[in-house]
């Protein structure tokens, strides 16, 4: 896990790629078989994905849920992103996004934002950014690195949030074992392992958000092949037990 | 991420902790402010957690849960070891362990098992089994590293598993930032990093179930400080919105 410190507070209309290039460059380039992960605040702040409060008009609804404590603003815009309102304890409220993705505040956060009224969303498409940043990078360095664009999310039962791919490019997202041989020489069953959000965890290890690193390479893993996309680690609503 | 390949296959009262500091050696040897991440299976292994389904007799619920497809001895074991049922769809059965751990089978398992009929529980107090990990390789190395137990965990929403910590000792569990101040100069809200549950999947990304390597050296982590264990990790029940 190699940090990509040194990468500037980001706007709308930014280079993202161009940054990563010279952060990378610092960092000694990159190698076949890496992978770039980019925070998707980054991401989402060069893509403009950002809401100024002073904006919103909140409805009844968002005032209802943000109970006492909470801003019917920022309610509002979260409503505005989910698809679904999974559970909702004020002013926690856990989302579907448009994107699949069950997350807090459908990934709607204020954290690491510009200022006190701003709030950022996520990617439309964290897939297509993660292929755009793949595309520039190749062209930028000479080397197909694969790329996932990472956010802290909390779980169901456990505490503390891990960092997860929301999108992914140049690997698959998920290293199906089904029908493989274990070292026993059992076949090992239902085994598929979800690589990309292990390789956006290990990458938060050297990021951190209170040390404004937004980038990180993760090197020396066997990447799944296959087609890429992080759609893949939406568990399809019929198989859902937990909604 | 540092594979600790050559590891034998493991029986009950094998001395594990020798067996890792032989494949630590032949790796270079323990720095300090490594973290050692071993698998739950081989763990339990060496603690003698495993059942041989010739040994249960199911009872009736077994059979209902097992379903037309299922092994009602091996449902039997998870309602054994487990605490509750907290969603059951035949075969599949999320259940909470006496640890609080909520994840697929109680942590029962068959894969990398020593037979077809042998299944593996999961150690009684990881926390004590990386406790004692700790305490063995710190003497056999002179390095005392911390230790993490791992496991492959599904979770709600997402598909595939990922590598958490079931057991931690020598770091905190979760870097606590409640209060940090972020990059552009903001209070951060409500951030606690699992760290060990990445630090857990880091490593899983060279072990691998299918390779036979169960243990793994994380290098280059700024480590938590703090009172240690994955009880931690646990979300009490009255904040948990998913039960």
């Amino acid at each position: 896990m190699i940090p990509l410190p040194g990468i500037p507070e980001l706007e709308e209309g930014d280079d993202l790629a161009a940054e990563l290039a010279v952060a990378i460059a610092r960092a000694g380039g990159l190698e076949p078989g890496d992978v770039v992960v980019v925070a998707q605040k980054a991401v989402s702040k060069v893509e403009g994905r950002v809401v100024e409060l002073v904006d919103v008009e909140p409805t009844a609804r968002a005032f209802e849920l943000a109970g006492p404590d909470g801003d019917p603003r920022h309610v509002q815009v979260i409503l505005d992103e989910a698809r679904e309102v999974v559970r909702s304890r004020p002013p926690l409220l856990i989302a579907e996004t448009r994107h699949g993705f069950v997350c807090a505040s459908a990934g709607v956060d204020a954290s690491n934002a510009r200022g006190p009224d701003t709030v950022v969303l996520l990617p439309l498409d964290p897939d297509a950014s993660a292929r755009r940043l793949r595309d520039e990078l190749s062209a930028a360095t000479g080397i197909a690195a694969a790329v996932v664009v990472s956010d802290s999310f909390g779980r169901a039962w456990r505490q503390g949030t891990t960092d997860v791919a929301l999108g992914v490019a140049g690997m698959a997202a998920i290293l199906d074992l089904r029908g493989e041989i274990d070292a026993a020489g059992r076949v090992l069953h239902s085994t598929q392992i979800a690589v990309a959000d292990e390789v956006a965890g290990a990458a938060e290890l050297v990021m951190g958000k209170a040390r404004g690193i937004p980038a990180a390479i993760v090197r020396g893993v066997d990447l799944p092949v296959g087609g890429d996309g992080a759609a893949a680690l939406v568990m399809p609503r019929d198989r859902d037990l937990f909604r």
